[in-house]
Formats: C-alpha cells, structure tokens, sequence
C-alpha cells in the first residue's frame, strides 16, 4: 500500500478523461463534423466508398494507436485530437447516405436513430437483469409488443427479445425450436439421438440458417433444402412430399425455416400454404423476415408476409427496412412460453430470489449474450419521434424503386433482369455486345469483375451474388434518398466501365 | 404504377426526416443534455438507480410510441420532441457515472468512448466483408493485434475478432474448439459420437461457458465442473487427475475452461500451472479473461494473467476493465489457422471470386454476426486519442480500492469479507449484532434483502451472489470514479437500511 502517489497521479489522468465539458467541447464539433458529412453525402459529393487495400487501412489504424495525448494536456488539444480522428474514420468509412449505396441490406439509417443510440453509448446503457437496465428493458418489451401486434399476434399470448444481428436471432429461434422439437436435448446433447435429426430449409435461406446446424451440434449434412418454385420461393408441393417422406422414416425434425424474403433475389414465400403443410406434419415453423418482416407497416405490401402470424418463430431486423443503425434484430415467438426453451439455467449471481418476479424481465435469461447493449434505442427513438407512417414510406419508396429498376433493365437491350422484384432487392446482369454470345461462366465473370472496378471506383455501391452458379448484379435499394436518376445513372457507369473492361 | 403521388408525398417526409439540419440543431441539443447529466452522476447528484418496477417502464415506453409528430412539422417542434424523449431516457436510465454505482461487471465507460461510437452509429458503419466496412475492419485487426501482443503473443502468429459480448465470445471460441477436437463434427454434428464429449470447466466459471454446452448440442450434463483450491482458483492436480481419468477411458474433451478471472469473487486461475496439465494431455485450453484480460496493461497487476499467452483461445472484453462502452469483447486464437475453424461454408452473394485475397479480411467468416457494427471505435478513440496508460491507470486505481474496501470490511466487526481479493470484485456479508448467531439460509436472505432494499432506494447500486449456497454481496469497482468516502458512505447506508429490515 505505498504507492499512494502513482494511485492518486492515476486518479488525476482519470478525472482528466472522464471531465464532463471535455465531452461537451468535443461532442459540439463532433455534431458539425457529422451534419456536415452527412449532408455531403445526401448531396453525392466525394465517392461512396473511399476504396483501399486492407494493409493500408490497417496501418493506418495502427498507427493511430501510437499518438495518444495523455488525458491532462490543454482541452483544446484533445479536442483537437479528437476532430482529426473522427476525420479519419469519416475520410475512410462508408458513406451509406451518398443516394447512389444500393448495397448490402443495411440502410442508409435515419441520421435521428443514430442520435438515440448514441443516448445509450455515452451513458453505456445495457440490460441483462432488469434492475441493471430498467429503461432498456422497458423500451424492449414496448417494440416487442407492437412487431409483435403487427404481425397479427395476439396481444398477451406472444413474446420476443432485441439480440444483435439476423444471425443471431435466427440461431436462437433455431435453437429454441431444436429444444423444444428433441426432447432432452438441452441436457443430453444430440450424442444419444438414435436417428440424427433434420433442419429443413429453404434452398435460397440466408447462410446464417444452414450453419446454425452446424453450431447447434446437428450437423451441416443433416440440412436438407426444400425445393423452390420458378420465382425462387419455397414450394408447398415439394416440402410436403418431403415432410411426408421423413415422418414415414421417423427422422426427428428440427424445424422448418422458410424466407420473407429470401436474400439472393428477395423472393417472399407462400407462408400460408408452407404453414398448412407444417401443421399438418407438426413442425416448428421458422420463418426469417430479417428484411421482409417491414412490409407489415406498408398497407400496400404487407400482403408479401399473409401467414407470418402462424410461424412459431420469426426473426426481424429493424437495422434493415426500419432504417434504423445496427445491430436490432427481434426474435419473436408465438408462444410466449418458448421463450424460457432457449436457455434453461440460472446464473445465481444475476437472478435475485429477492425479487423472484423480476426474472421475467431478465433479458439474460432469453438471449445469448449476457450484457446487452440498449440496442432498442434507435427503432423507439425514430418510432417516438415521427411515427410509424415514416417506416411504411421507407417500405413503400423503396419498393417502388425496385420496380422502376426493373423496368429500366428489361427496356435496356444491353441489361437483363434476372427476375421481377417483389421488394427492393433486383439482381441483374450487364450484357454488352461483345458478350451477347458468351458462356455463362465467361458472363458471370464480367459481371462480378464489373462490380468490383464500379465498387472501387468509389461511383456507387452494389453487390454481386450468382444464381445457378453464374455470377450477377445485385442491388438492394435501401437507401430511401436514392431517386430515379441515380439509376439511369448507375446504368451508364456500369456501361461505362464495362466498355474499359470488356472493348467493342 | 399510378400511385405516383403517393410515393411524391413519401418521399418529401422522408426528405425531412434524413435533414442533416435537424440532426445538426438536435445534435446540439443533446450534447449539452448529456454533459449536463454526467456532470450530475459524477458528482452524486440525484439517484444511482431510478427505480420503477417493470409495468410502469414499459406503459411509459409503449405510450411514447403513440406521440410521433410526423417529419414535416416546424423543425423547432422536432427538436422539442427529441428531447423530451432523451430526457426520459436519462431520467429512467441507469447512473453508471455516478461512483455510487458499484454493481455489475459493466464499467462507468470512458465518454469520449461513447462519442467515438456514436460515429458509427450516426453513420451506420458495420462490416461482415472487407469492402462493406473497410475503416470498421481495419479498426478491428489493428486492436487484435495490440491485444494479442500484450498477451505475449507473436505477431504474426494469432488471430482474433470482435463479437457482441462475453457470452458470445465464450460460445465462439468453445465452438471452435468443438471443431478442432472433434473430427467431421461440423459436417456430421453429433449424432453419430460412440462416446458423448465432455467440456470441463472451473466450477466457478461464468454461466456462458456451461450453456455453451447446451447450445452446441453437446448437453448440459456434459460439463464437468474442475475442482477448486481454498481461494476459489482452479486446482491444476484435481484436473490433472480428472484428464487423466477422462483420457484414460477414452472420452472425448472439447476443452478445458479456465477464467481470468471468475465471477463470483474475481479469482485468478494458475494459468501457467493449468496450461501444463492442458498440454500434458492435449487438451484444448479456454481461458475466458474478459474480466482480467486488462490486467496486461498494469504493470502492478499483469501477474495475475502469467501464462495466459499458452491458451488455445482467450475471451477479453474491452466493455469492462477497458472501460469503453458495450459490447466490445475479442476472441483471440493463439495459432491464426483456427479462425477459420469455426464455420465451414461460404455465402456466395458475400464473398467474391473477383477478389480472392479480401476473404482472409471478410469478418463474416469468423464470427456468428453476419451484419456486425463497428463495435471497437469506441476502444480504438480512447486509445487514440489518450494513449495506453489510462487503461492502466483505470486498472491500477480500481483494484486497488478493491484491497481498500477489504481492509475496511474485515476491520469493521459488523461486516465480513469472504476473501481477500485479488482484483476490483469483493463479497461481504453485513451481520448486524442481531444475526450473529442466525443460519446460514437466514443471513443469505438478509443480504439479499438488504441489497434489494439498497439499490431501490437510488443510494448505491451493487449486486449479489451466493456462495456455496448462502447468499452475500457483492460489489465491482468499476466506476474510476468512486473513491474511498463513497465506500465509507455504502457501509452506513448497508447499517441503516439493515436496521429497518432487522431491528436490534
């Protein structure tokens, strides 16, 4: 205990760091630095994506690391600090408000979402008992019951948690629904299973799906992929021959996870009549909605997701088409008891016998992670502030898009729409002349050599994805600020460097 | 395609919504709202906890969702709305600023921590292949690189990623040693295993590490609890002698888990010990250091971590003794090749033929987000912007009020400590001269009452446990902050909410 001068020298740097007008200071030329930005950005100055190679933007990173100040230099130099290297995270990062991001299915959120996630960062709000984050846990259960309503649940009867990505959530719904379908399997693990059990999923599901079988300890090979029909949706047919065929074998069955929508082309499955076919074989229903789950805000859409009311699970991303900043997926059950299926331990340092009704709200004991982030703040801030009708027209603008896309291609004779969107997701192909009588491997090639110069030319920022083993161009319009005219514009530069690419 | 107008008038609310004008003035607004409320907690002004039992939360958070305005009204009503909203967040938030605030592992983060996240959050930076977050990727690897190398690792040699929390952490690094230990579990799950794995753990091990169990299929009756010494600190000759006995009869062991430090009272395992025992068997060695990992910046305190560079894998959150905002935790592998153990599969529409060399910078691959935000801005600012030291200061000043709170306890004859800690967790009991003579049920109860009663009067937030099923409290120092008066002031404020539970 004689090293109360460096422990007290320690608690000056501290006091220094943790000074509230350093954050004051700072955080008012963090607001001008940001609106400037995104405004900007809106505006398409500069590119979309400032494109450079990993070791550079590592190095620099790094690099970084070194320059620290020390916490008791003048304010004016740390803030100083500050500001040059939020210039350098704004210099390097992604600019998904620039209208021509047609990415990823991450949006160009609503800069005020950002704003009431922040609310959380800075005085670290998180939840894993309720008494830990009272507000947080609050806001949670307050979404939860309106997606849940807009699903067409039943109000009481339903339950759901925040957790922190889509393939998160879809691996817990699927763990959930392998608890609840093999019994004693939480305890036993599968090792005893005298047959291995099956998760049925739709051929296109996204990634996540199929490799929760393989963290779930059932195995990738026991993923079985049902059939889809000419526009890439799940065929009731063929799932319920399917169905048949593994109860007639007595193969256990883990679930069935259907798409609304599916990622390659945002193809919405027939939930109705796939809901028909597990209830007649007694399957958990798994329907990922990551993206398509929106479509409930939109009375002009949400007739894509007529039956998502009777899955038992759904997993809903508002960091998708509720344009909110990442990560705030929903996994919502049903039945409200399921909810408890996930997880089925104590942890006696966190569940208070004390307060033994609280333990409903202890988000610990539903969710994977155990600290969790406010991740909720964003959708209630943007929900609060301007109402849902904001969402349905996010939904709606960016569907519409969708459509004139397509419509652009199929009237361009050197552009080939792959299918007719049903949302806001369109995959394509650039044909130019040269290639008119290529191979599909040579064509797919262009396509996905077209994307990368068009990507690190920082013009615009799209996908590539392949259908049927050719590779393709794919956009997912969700940045609601992009117009009509960036396509027409979008066109030409892949045009454009196609023509560098591909000479006449 | 006649709905045009409709779509004109979305667009235009839409338009307002994104205004970088609105997001500027509100900007403003709220930096000052959150300046004023650090300076508050930090100087103990008003409650630790706003207590408010969970229906009420949760009517206040639902009616919210019912007061949107619209985007198209005067921009002045906007902002007022906004914060209204922000000031019932702070006002039924948690005080973790407040050096009253002792509880869970979750840290009084450093602010300027929270206004580099916010960056990302306003800008909705996320990664999953190189190209979508370049800056946010980059961030990543340069961290990773620090952190391995202040394990005493070889650059060059590890690898490691960011995921959302501890947990999670947990579960990825003992999947991947699942993957690693078992041959073709992936692909065949395990179902087809003659003999059930076992995961042996330290009995005190955080809840995470034994539910890893459950969920990868190998069940929760297969975990084995690895005996422990008089100080909590797993015995390496009781697991020696547990290995040995597994080995001799051919069972196979996904890992062993071992913790710096475990949660219950923050003990520190004998790492360089357990490794031996580990490596004489070849076994796979955990270590989930998410609490302790920081050690390594102290130079007073990195001790405790000795031989924490011969794990196979390590769990480190930087959202605790890092003191930056949640979630931040690394999962870091000793030998590089193992990140790519934890998943087998490829998601065509993400990883691209066209260039082969950014899949080893595609996070998607190693981590179970897919979509996953830039989690570490807020570690890469502080460092940055204040250098290493502080972390070490936090460190240095946090555990050595821990040994201060000790000392006061076990003078004290109304308090006892039930062991002398290593680091900033302590547990006590408070026996008033009224249960001196009480059972062991009898005065666990008391404690858990008595924090109950604490933390809902606003005056100091801490948490409970039990040990060897008595219940006790217990307190991490992780507010910088706090300083010995406010420990003096909990120890009255204990007596006198103890003498309304337990008259004399």
């Amino acid at each position: 205990m004689n090293a109360t001068p460096d422990i007290a020298a320690a608690r000056s740097r501290i006091e220094s760091a943790y000074s509230p007008e350093l954050t004051r200071t700072a955080g008012h030329r963090l607001v001008d630095l940001l609106a400037d930005h995104i405004r900007k950005a809106e505006a398409c100055e500069g590119v979309v994506l400032p494109w450079l190679p990993p070791p550079q933007n590592i190095a620099r990173a790094g690099g970084t690391l070194d320059g620290g100040l020390g916490p008791q230099v003048a304010r004016e130099q740390l803030v100083d600090r500050f500001i040059e290297l939020v210039k350098t995270m704004l210099a390097r990062g992604h600019n998904l408000h620039d209208p021509r991001y047609i990415g990823h299915q991450v949006p160009a959120s609503v800069p005020m979402g950002g704003l009431f996630d922040a609310v959380g960062s800075i005085t670290n709000q998180v939840m894993a008992i309720y008494d830990m984050g009272p507000w947080a846990t609050a806001v949670e259960w307050a979404l939860v019951e309106r997606l849940g309503s807009l699903i067409g649940w039943i109000p009481g009867r339903f339950s759901g948690l925040v957790t922190h990505g889509g393939s998160l959530a879809n691996l817990t719904a699927l763990l959930t629904a392998r608890n609840v379908s093999l019994e004693g399997v939480w305890e036993r693990g599968l090792a005893g299973a005298a047959r291995p059990p099956v998760l049925v999923v739709q051929a296109d599901a996204h990634y996540s799906v199929a490799r929760s079988a393989g963290v779930l300890g059932l195995g990738s090979e026991q993923v079985l992929r049902a059939g889809l029909d000419d526009r890439r949706r799940l065929d009731p047919n063929q799932l319920d021959e399917m169905l048949a065929d593994l109860r007639a074998k007595n193969q256990p069955i883990v679930a069935v996870s259907a798409c609304a929508c599916a990622t390659p082309i945002g193809a919405f499955d027939p939930l109705n009549d796939v809901a028909d076919v597990c209830r007649r074989h007694e399957v958990w229903l798994h329907v990922d909605a990551a993206h398509g789950g929106s479509a409930a805000f939109s009375s002009r859409h949400r007739h894509l997701i007529d039956g998502l009311d009777r899955a038992d699970s759904v997993v809903w991303d508002a960091h998708k088409m509720l344009f909110v900043p990442a990560l705030c997926a929903f996994v919502l059950y049903r039945e409200r008891a399921h909810k408890f299926e996930t997880f089925r331990q104590d942890a006696p340092y966190l569940f208070d016998p004390a307060a033994p009704g609280l333990a409903e709200y202890d988000s610990g004991l539903r969710t994977v992670e155990c600290t969790k982030r406010a991740a909720a703040f964003g959708l209630w801030g943007v929900w609060s502030l301007f109402g849902p009708q904001l969402f349905a027209d996010m939904v709606d603008v960016t569907f519409d898009l969708g459509q004139t896309l397509y419509h652009k291609l199929a009237a361009a004779p050197d552009f080939e729409p792959l299918h007719e969107p049903q949302c806001n997701i369109v995959v394509f192909r650039h044909i130019p002349d040269s290639l008119r009588d290529a191979s599909p491997d040579r064509l797919g090639r262009f396509q996905l050599e077209l994307r990368r110069r068009l990507i690190e030319s920082g013009e615009f920022y799209i996908v590539s994805t392949n259908l049927d083993g050719v590779g393709a161009l794919r956009v997912t319009i969700i940045n609601p600020l992009t117009r009509e005219t960036h396509l027409d514009r979008l066109l030409d530069a892949l045009r454009e460097h196609g023509r560098a690419l591909e000479p006449a």
